[in-house]
């Protein structure tokens, strides 16, 4: 069953506020089997709604509409529907009464404005909404269904879930849709793409697989629609072991796992703990560890040696070295994760030393060379990578590569 | 001037991710007189591609679409807009050795599926794509341009800026609109209001003022519409410094500018420098510091201090001190603010230490409690706030709040 969102405000069109409600909603109703179709903003403009709402019935089966139903001037969803259905608006009393006990309560007046909440079309279903004034409405046409929502985060999502869910199952019989995704790390699209050719030509037809990349990572998920199978969730997992077995090193685990995340797990498993000493990164790597409740489990701390003489005098890194070699090289690198594991008495010492950019590269040294280091008990990993000329990719790909070698390493796949 | 945004990608209707891109588009081509007039998101499917282009072509003047260019299978946008306009695929030879560079600098193969990302429609002008291998794609249409740019936000940005907006500026003659944004940080939206009241009321009707709330700050905007009134950009300056005059300690800068920004420039100014010690923000302050091209001329660097063994053993935080008032107390604030200060040489020291949460709190030190601290050649300064239960607002909060200590300092509006 197909379903499209439509939001409205102007405030979504001139970027003010970021649309988070419609991926909630895909999240939402791709769980309960409705998948979404398409998802249309449009201005607080009546003809565009009128518009948006007819194209959306002529494809979907259901069409979710949020946005718009506030109390003042530019809020006209509920007007424009109305005249859209050939509808009057009339005073709903279960409406009336539970907006006038929602503004006494929080001691304010239950003045016009207010009562106009309270204002619905004559045919259509009030949804109670708990969590504010304006009510949720559910309109039947010609075997479709139109549910207008407030665009409020915590409104919509409490009205979702207590009021249009269980009618939707009612209404339709809904199919299950499962996705599973799993995160990789280490090899780009296409190098992916090629590794993994095999396993995606093997892939039983039902099983839907997507490529989602980011600047960090890409992610693969694997999707069966319309299903009502037992077995469908354990085929996907089973698909995924496959996967597994081909790219050990790249997968980083399922769902929304950061590689920060994965680390943190396998060093709590073994009671062990890290520090980060970072250069170019400047902090970084500490805060996308720390990111995470629980991460003082195994998160010592780090030092950020911007300064040179921060590298020396708090991480004991030689000068003589670092005059001889320079701030970007593989000694340094070394020896700032071996003197944070030492100062912090973290098991390993993971550093950064680096041309973020955009000025400050060289002939031999240019914008986006980074040398890496993981310190562990038993001895010291260093590369050296070139990345881009974009400080901020440059800064967050360093922190991905360099939290990367301490996974390969608790994983196993780094060997000296 | 109206255009449409088309977003291709089935992890935008699943809901894996939050189209960020659209606001960005809204707000970037609004600053350059292009209202958008609708937003669509549709799935990777060649049929709902065509009917989305071609129902916006009618309606918009401009139509982007980002998504759906990478080399794999499920990428079908650049192969969709070469059916649609009965043109061919085929090798574009700058692009091709633009992808080529790109793959061999980052020491990738250069194989069939990169080489793919060279294909283009045989009558495109071709964008060149700085941050990454899919090439954006500009179309002209009876007078109607049509754009094609990758998905990942940082290469959709950098092909509106550098390729895009400069060939919108030729093509079309577009309004001129005047903007400026100024930064105020410390002061609630309701509070702000009544303090500017009279400056607001007193705004010339050609001077829009517009308040734009975020979670760390708000920024106010003064707009003046299709002018071109060489005295407009003056007259806006002029307001603004009345609103500075009325507002001196919560007004950061104007544009972009950051809190850490406006910091370092004050720094800058006076060839001073600061270290920060950091507990409950992780890092983030550092990162926030180092995200900025040339923080090295102020940035020193600091200590991420997340075991409290690191506070006393890096920062020479008293045992005693920590053992009887806790690590969320004044004393070691004051004292990690001004241990960082002394081991990196830095002229100012920052900290932060509290409690994240979500787990953690106490009744006399709930979730939210942070003390922070600015260590200054003549004295420390220290602070406790209570800020919520939700961690990442939390160490943002607690970031802002003390990076802002450093720049009310650097301003001469902290005494003791």
């Amino acid at each position: 069953m197909v379903a499209e969102i439509i939001t409205i405000g102007d405030e979504i069109l001139i970027g003010q506020i970021v649309d988070t409600n419609s991926a909630w909603l895909g999240r939402t109703l791709g769980d309960a089997g409705i998948r979404i179709g398409r998802i249309v903003s449009v201005s607080d403009n009546a003809s565009e709604i009128v518009r948006a709402v007819e194209s959306a019935l002529k494809r979907a089966e259901l069409v979710l509409m949020t946005g718009g139903l506030g109390p003042t001037k530019d809020d006209i969803t509920k007007r424009t529907l109305a005249d859209m259905f050939s509808m009057q608006l009339v005073r709903n009393e279960e409406a009336f009464r539970w907006v006038r006990e929602m503004i006494e309560a929080r001691g304010l007046e239950f003045n016009e404005l207010n009562q106009s909440q309270a204002l619905l079309p004559d045919r259509c279903v009030m949804l109670p909404n708990r969590n504010g004034t304006a009510p949720g409405m559910w309109l039947d046409r010609d075997g479709k269904v139109l549910v207008s929502l407030p665009g409020v985060p915590f409104e919509m999502k409490g009205l979702i879930k207590n009021e249009v869910l269980p009618r939707l199952r009612e209404h339709f019989t809904l199919p299950r849709n499962l996705h599973k995704t799993a995160i990789t790390f280490g090899l780009a699209e296409s190098m992916l793409a090629e590794r993994i050719a095999p396993w995606e030509a093997a892939l039983p037809k039902h099983l839907h697989l997507a490529y989602l990349p980011s600047a960090l990572s890409i992610r693969l998920r694997l999707s069966v629609y319309e299903t009502d199978d037992p077995q469908a969730a354990a085929e996907i997992d089973e698909q995924f072991a496959r996967l597994e077995a081909l790219i050990p090193d790249y997968l980083v685990g399922y769902g929304e796992i950061t590689l920060e995340e994965a680390s943190g797990q396998l060093l709590s498993h073994r009671g062990e703990s890290v520090a980060v000493a970072e250069s170019c990164t400047g902090g970084n790597i500490a805060h996308r560890f720390t990111a995470h409740a629980g991460a003082s489990a195994y998160f010592r701390g780090g030092v950020v040696s911007y300064a040179n003489e921060v590298k020396t005098a708090v991480l004991g890194v030689d000068p003589q070295a670092l005059a001889r070699e320079g701030a970007v090289s593989r000694i340094v690198a070394e020896q700032m994760a071996e003197g944070v594991r030492r100062i912090t008495g973290a098991t390993y010492g993971i550093s950064t030393t680096g041309i973020a950019g955009p000025e400050g590269g060289t002939p031999e040294k240019p914008v986006g060379t980074v040398w890496m280091a993981l310190a562990t008990p038993t001895g010291v990993f260093a590369y050296r990578k070139q990345f881009g000329s974009l400080r901020s990719e440059n800064i967050q790909r360093a922190s991905s590569f360099a939290i990367n070698l301490l996974r390969l390493y608790l994983k196993g796949c780094l060997k000296a």
